[in-house]
């Protein structure tokens, strides 16, 4: 597969124009792994991508990584390491003097710590500050056919293992929230996975009835309704550089009969589902499509009971734009993924949720999981 | 045990009218976790602690945290809740208003995203800004009572359990240096530890000269150095408010006869440590505790395979001040803690590494851990 990091540069450096902005500066953080495919967590060492509106960017990184970093499958970027003996704010600077900003805009990474834009301002006493979300967003929000290619293959291993433990049925009888939660772990694991991606949900009997229970003590009986809402990290399969991407689905099976009004709220919660999916397309709101999910819970009579957004982007990070929420006014586009979950949590009792991933398409939506949505368990 | 945040938090109010500055702000980072016990990670939800210089602190945080919050043993914290419905930086304003600030110097968490620094230069547009270890890194280095406590109770954890593996010694033999890794961490966590405070490393014969080297599928062999560095969080003994703090210890065993040149050099470590933990009291410089474990080890010839610093100071963070490095001027203090560690590395063939938390007392320094420090292993 073709590395996507040159085209993202050129098109950050094309937006930094349009937007007559002068760089970018970024920190270790998904807008860096965006850029580049290199992956490393904050610290105090200073590790910095600079990307000017024209011309090459730079990236100033501690020595240790020097070899890593001459690797990345960027032509055009110029490496310079410091090592312990080296001040790294000169190394900037120097970097800086070679791009002649003059009274300049930078935007820095939004997660960017204070230590390193308090740096920044000191070399650059005459520029204005903003966001490096400002050009970085609009591209981010968009996936790229890595990017999608890597979310495809977390959903196909979600639905693998979801599949997997919808079958069990009987077996599951027994086991406490927290064992099937570890067992959950274990089998996407074992089927490619590198980690979760989030705190598996395993939510059994009444417990399902708040929508963030982790995996308990509680033994699963029958009857139960059970929430279990889970997804790993998958590598993209770029042969340099890193990125990793998460599927996230919820399914909520019974084994057994369940009880009596679970029938209803599960069909009610499965056309919600169903409502919002058919409602994407391209133009339309984000806020609309919650709305779409809402209005068939709300003539239910359940409005009450749907105490959550529909959805959030998923990407580089868990939760990103954007955000299907009451009063979104960000119109869709194709390639935007997020996920479409709707619920509803009777207090007390249980609580129901249906969730896949889906892609816009130029008409409409794809969903990347695609697994029974019905609560029916066993072979 | 005493609550510490009361007295934290009025020794952060000193600090600042001593330094001229009217106002810290935190973010979620060790320093929130030092002044009130809460810890959580950074996210895109404002949670801001504002310390003025004189008056009561506030903080402003999700409603999802509410209850959490208030149970806090800060009893003059006001907490500033904000829902979905609101705009948190409405509530951030209203407290600085209660401020009445005028042009302030404001010091801003070390850490904290640069969309949360955008927003409080939006807010103060006159202020001055600076950072927030300029009056929290003075108190977090020297180490309270609550937090010796804690670091006793992780130094003798990590002591258990490097006994007990020290002890096994044949059964140790054919085990990869991964396997004995994931038993190390499992008999961590039995003994009572909360995750491993790093990536625990094991390091086989010629394995054990890359320092941060961590368990591959050597197996371990009659004869193999091990360099074994690991330890673990534990929660501090407090009733409300949360504060892991880690062990940190190396020792370098052998299973069976050592290499021909082994003895010597574990010989010359062990007095190297020794001497740099000989060289501690208060007034002296940290640099010159590196010194006193460097002359050793250079005097023996093998100054060029003691390739890092002595060693780190560690508190609520594994590498915090004070750096025990050459040229570090920075003088001793009763309560600090950090790491002694020198080593000798000889590519190709082992490593050797001793390493023991220290605290440093109103005489000298007082070890974290005592575990022989030869490289016999057996019962």
């Amino acid at each position: 597969m073709e590395f996507p990091f040159e085209r993202r540069i050129a098109a950050c450096q094309r937006r930094l124009e349009r937007n007559g902005a002068d760089l970018v500066v970024c920190f270790p953080s998904p807008n860096l792994t965006y850029l580049t495919g290199f992956e490393e967590s904050p610290s105090e060492r200073h590790l910095l991508l600079f990307v000017p509106d024209t011309g090459d960017p730079a990236l100033v990184a501690p020595a240790m990584y020097e070899e890593q970093l001459s690797e990345l499958p960027l032509s055009e970027l110029r490496l310079r390491c410091w090592t312990d003996a080296d001040d790294p704010l000169e190394v900037a600077e120097d970097v800086l003097e070679a791009y002649s900003l003059g009274p300049a805009t930078v935007l820095v990474d939004d997660r960017m710590w204070a230590t390193f834009t308090q740096d920044l301002r000191e070399l650059l006493p005459d520029a204005e500050f903003g966001l490096a979300s400002a050009v970085l967003e609009p591209l981010r929000i968009r996936k790229d056919d890595v990017e999608l290619a890597a979310l495809r293959r977390a959903g196909d291993l979600a639905d693998r293992v979801s599949l997997e433990i919808r079958a069990r049925g009987d077996d599951l009888l027994g086991m406490t929230e927290a064992e099937l939660a570890s067992e959950i772990d274990r089998l996407l694991a074992a089927a490619g996975g590198e980690e979760p991606a989030f705190e598996t949900i395993v939510a059994a009997g009444p417990n399902g009835a708040r929508p963030h229970h982790h995996g308990g003590s509680r033994e699963i009986e029958a009857g139960d309704p059970i929430v279990l809402d889970f997804g790993a990290f998958v590598e993209s399969e770029l042969e340099a550089g890193t990125a990793r991407y998460p599927g996230d689905q919820t399914r909520t099976i019974v084994v057994g009969e369940p009880p009596a009004e679970y029938e209803r709220v599960h069909d009610i919660v499965r056309q919600a589902q169903q409502a919002a999916v058919d409602a994407i397309e391209p133009g339309v709101t984000a806020g609309s499509v919650d709305r779409a999910a809402r209005e068939v819970i709300e003539d239910a009579g359940y409005g009450d009971a749907f105490v959550h957004r529909t959805g959030h982007g998923v990407g580089l990070e868990v939760h990103e734009p954007p955000y299907i929420v009451a009063g979104n006014d960000r119109e869709l586009e194709p390639g935007m993924v997020f996920s479409v979950e709707p619920g509803i949590y009777l207090e007390g009792e249980f609580g129901v949720r249906i969730e896949d991933l889906v892609v816009v398409t130029e008409d409409g939506a794809e969903r990347l999981n695609d697994t029974p949505r019905g609560w029916e368990t066993g072979r």
